[in-house]
């Protein structure tokens, strides 16, 4: 699949050429900023100014029938934030299909990646293509020498399964949450966990706390702000349902039913 | 390319297959999961029981260069409705490299797409792909026979300058807000704006509070509060400076020197 993976690239960063070509005419920021390929002109990045510090490798480690906000939301964050390189990996490298069919990449080959400053494991309903005990391996070996060891959603099961958050509180989506138990993690119900080097987030829309978060622990409180006003997060949402302690009783049963198991945190991933 | 995008989906919808083969081991709950490639056992949808209405069309128009969370975000939303299509289309069709060089797809082409029931249009700095008269055309076409016409962020850019929002109340990312005027457009700076069959969304990460708004407009209040407790979206940032109003003065000065004209609302997008 490489060499089509190859040929899809360079066809694609073809296209993406003319789009740069176009922009250079109208000079100034607005070339500055196509070149940056990025919402920020100048091929700036919130609170950059002087910084010289070592850029961050932040890695998300995707696989096939994953869901995509899970790392769409931490990863626009990350991306803003200076001095900060995101990569995405995946077991089989290139690009990946997740979740209802969607296709993203391109991702490294999990097994090629050496070394990472982070790694964070988004999480999905089918965790079976990490779940493999030669993937397990290398999340565990990246863990172990990473500063930070992240997950968002039921990533944090993934990460469980590989062996690093022994005795570790860990966030995780509220449905699954109990299942962390059974791999020695500790379940905490907290929308951003931290314990240690280990920092996780809960379900699937979690993961933008989670990534404005570990913004402020690796590039400070105000860089992880400008991001902030960089994606206007000032979060309003029209009901108020988005946890099973808050949401309505009829809605909470609802969905209890829809996810067996999930009055416990005990629903079944598929491992 | 399009041989090339078959054979890539090929290789993944096969890998895919696999997952799903180790997925029926499990028998129940998780095998009917995995074969709906959702979260969602069994098929099932937020509040689907027994409904029979015709699925609704929902197609986001995304293209190079575009923002991943614009669309990412009230994807996960819509995905997760009942009776609810999501389709994606971009000028050529094929996989798409967005901002940052993310590859997403695979879309149809937008001069393919006859009619939807919803178009919504994500935003980006660069814009210049969707800005090309013979793109605007299909917009305005897709536009004038929707039920709803739709944007986050900057997309409501696109969607003016098409002429379909002449005279409409739109949102749009705070520090573009104003550029809708010079297309016939009101700015609105609230977070979720809906004028008649139009509906809008600020900046970004307004794209999962749009979702929730037009998902509860498409399917009602209990769907859409069964998706938001099924993506707990419970949003509890760490920080409170999503808009230029609210954010500390030393951020939002930060920012507005990041991007020029943002202080008026006239940061110029790529055109």
């Amino acid at each position: 699949m490489s060499e089509i993976f190859d040929r899809t690239i360079m066809a694609e960063l073809s296209e993406d050429g003319r789009s740069r070509r176009q922009a250079m005419l109208m000079g100034g920021a607005a070339l500055a900023a196509a070149a940056a390929g990025s919402l920020l002109p100048g091929g700036a990045r919130a609170g950059a100014a002087g910084k010289t510090e070592k850029p961050i490798d932040f890695l998300f480690a995707i696989y096939p029938n994953g869901t995509l906000l899970d790392f769409a939301g931490p990863n626009e964050i990350l991306s803003l934030l200076p001095d900060t390189k995101v990569r995405f990996a995946s077991p089989a490298g290139g690009l990946v299909t997740l979740e209802k069919g969607v296709i993203f990449g391109p991702t490294e080959k999990l097994s090629d990646v050496q070394k990472v400053d982070v790694i964070c494991v988004p999480g999905a309903l089918d965790l079976s293509a990490m779940m493999k005990p030669e993937i397990l391996r290398h999340v565990r070996r990246l863990s172990e020498t990473a500063r930070y060891v992240t997950s968002v959603c039921t990533g944090s099961i993934i990460l469980a399964a590989s062996g690093v958050l022994k005795g570790k509180r860990s966030a995780c989506h509220w449905a699954f949450l109990n299942v962390l138990k059974e791999y020695g993690a500790i379940p905490d119900p907290a929308r951003i966990v931290k314990d240690g080097r280990f920092m996780s987030g809960g379900g699937v829309t979690a993961g933008i706390d989670f990534g404005m978060a570990i913004a402020a622990e690796l590039r400070g409180a105000q860089a992880a702000q400008e991001v902030q006003l960089l994606v206007q997060y000032d979060p309003q949402p029209p009901f108020h349902a988005g946890n099973p302690l808050d949401a309505p009783p009829k809605i909470r049963d609802a969905v209890f039913k829809i996810l067996p198991g999930s009055e416990n945190g005990l629903m079944r991933p598929i491992l």
